[in-house]
């Protein structure tokens, strides 16, 4: 209990600053990947940014988890952090922390579990393929026989991708390529299988107002039944005059 | 409560208006889109009707949004309309509001949910497929390696498109095209997405019928727990007649 | 009432005749299609018969239509008949009602919802399936750029298609072939919704079931109440010795 | 009874040598496929260890099968197990006990309905890819049109099958392979199924959480009235004092 509070107050500090790396780290790998004709120090530079972010979230997991009274279920709550220490590509989802955030600020959202859903799929699912774009680019343009050559047909295959539409006119041909495009594939399954969710909830939802209808009726009948027992009681010949309860 | 009535009032006044405009903009953009050799003048017209068409929507979006008591809510439980002032492609979803009016003159429908729902699958999915295929036909024709140059090969390719199955045969190749493509594939998403809702909640609705005979149990049991206590009552020795409630 | 039963009457009558026919058209349009080098007179007859079934189909449905209490409600629940009558392709569903036989035949289906769900949707796609291949087939044959143009290149397609995966080695280009594959395309959709579906009705009843240990819970509750209203009036001093009810 | 005791001694007994047999099975068949340039020997041996596998899994079953107590009910519990003996694609499915086995060892895995699923899930959709890509691969190599050649190639066209993208840069032109892939597209609609329902069930929990307050509320109004009538009883005029229950 008092570790989980002191776990607390560290994620409330470290908060905005870990966000603020997880931004820094989009704008330097985007930067790198997509900057043609950058002079070498610039590369080098950005290089060195997004790969000394690394060691920052590690440690940052690492001391969470510490501090955490139940390390299973730490792990298992914030498998998302998980995955963005051990997937660079996902790093960026850290920012995600933030619809956290706006829920504090806006207390509809507290309550809306459709709404909150909507927001999270709509924020990751737009991380997720262009930090997919941007990796495939990346491991894509040295290839000779490639055919995801630019930015705008990197973008244009991630979201075939995640979709499952998967046209074929553009398809990574090596292994990194590969690789980020089973990651996509997976993350279009999750987000097939989210977005029919939410529908179906919402669906079951509506029907389950019907049935609640008959949950009151119970409730009515209930009620009508300690009426009657109130006014037996009222009746009896011997009653005195403290109440029972 | 008095602004909402105003709303409600001018939504009214102003349905079949909307409608009309709305099968205006899609006749003419088929028009233009499809019409070859059409005269200039005429291609001229049905350009400038497509173009006018938008600022009446968006006065209207705009009257009613400052009608709405709750304006938040007023967004997002309209979200189909302000899509349709933002998109031009989805316009014609403004048609969808003839459900409502078929569901007051069909009283079956007010009440069945999952026929609502297919006829709104049914109507917007279609409207979605035609409108692609017009908005793409009208991107990729002038584009000199396109693989969709007439009206036939556009249906078929948003078809693949939205049932996700995409062979590749067709696809879009210009940037426009690509955005439609886009849309296209989360309308897809999304037609999944409920269909498989609307069968999986018919599905839970059956087994939950199933379940509903054992809350009939309990409420049984209430009922011959109210008998037992009146009779109780009934047998009281210094009961007098007046009724308890 | 009396209507209804009569229908009854003429579905029992007649269900064994129409299966029979079913198969028959099947028979037929698949040796027309796969038969290759038939005598003229051969193939002539096939296509009569394929043909010759349609008026029957019709008049059975329009008898039944007839013939039921609620029309609405009879298209409504029999619409896979209805759609076998305007789509020949579809024709064969007409088998699944052996499904209906072998509920009666087998106690155990008759309750088990899932795995008669199971049951419907591997006949039914599989029929949809290898009747789509013959479709296409017949439909591709002829055109000079045909990629499908042996059975099990149509095959191939129709599984391709029907599971959304669509590779793009095989697709029509006619377009018969076309609108199979739309048919076939819709038949995905709703293939992938019902097996997903089925899955999370399975889910959702399993969790219900831990649910439900909090309704016994209740009920119990309820039995104690009411054995302590049994034991009051039992101690009743004015008690006579009739029952209450 | 009794026989059911019996065979779930036999199956406690066999449950490692089966699953042995079944890793067994998977070495020999990856080694016989993926060692290019094995002498005939090997070659020949390890292929006599995947033929013989069989009548050894075959057998197992048979006696589960005559030792079952309701041998449908087996059947139909156990399809994994029958579909492994059929295909010996499938076989390694077997090693999915260990998952039971996991359970046992880990308490929280039992009451965990969403990460067993999680569990299963991931498990066999790794095998079963890896097992196709395998399959796919022995057929495919010696085709002379065929553009699925190494096993990278094949894993990756593996993936793209199960996940319904189907890109088509890569697809099988053997009849062998496209049973494989058949199966894998079936796998793949099985996949999204399970996936979009455990994310389903998991929300419909969450809104029944909400839902459930309303029972608990039920609960303190039956609580609250046998507290009435208790408070009856004891106020009774000519009450005794022995327990009514």
């Amino acid at each position: 209990m008092d570790r989980d509070r002191r776990r607390q107050q560290y994620e409330q500090a470290t908060q905005w600053p870990m966000i603020g790396l997880a931004v820094l780290f989009v704008v330097a790998y985007a930067w790198r990947v997509l900057g043609v004709g950058l002079p070498g120090w610039v590369e080098t530079t950005l290089g060195l940014v997004t790969v000394a972010v690394w060691p920052v979230f590690l440690a940052d997991y690492l001391v969470r988890l510490v501090l955490a009274e139940r390390r299973w279920r730490f792990v298992r709550t914030n498998w998302v952090d998980g995955v963005a220490v051990l997937l660079p590509l996902l790093r960026p989802l850290r920012i995600i922390s933030l619809v956290r955030v706006a829920r504090v600020i806006d207390r509809r959202l507290a309550t809306d579990l459709h709404g909150r859903v909507a927001g999270y799929v709509t924020v990751s699912a737009s991380l997720v393929v262009f930090m997919a774009a941007l990796a495939v680019l990346d491991a894509e343009r040295g290839a000779p026989d490639a055919n995801i050559t630019d930015f705008g047909d990197a973008v244009w295959w991630a979201i075939t991708t995640i979709s499952t539409v998967g046209y074929g006119d553009r398809y990574p041909v090596t292994g990194e390529g590969r690789v980020v495009a089973v990651l996509l594939m997976l993350a279009g399954i999750a987000l097939l299988g989210v977005v029919t969710a939410a529908v179906a909830s919402w669906f079951v939802d509506r029907v389950s107002d019907a049935r609640d209808g008959e949950s009151d009726d119970l409730r009515a009948e209930v009620r009508e039944l300690a009426a009657e027992v109130r006014a037996l009681r009222a009746e009896l010949p011997g009653r005195d005059l403290t109440p029972g309860r």
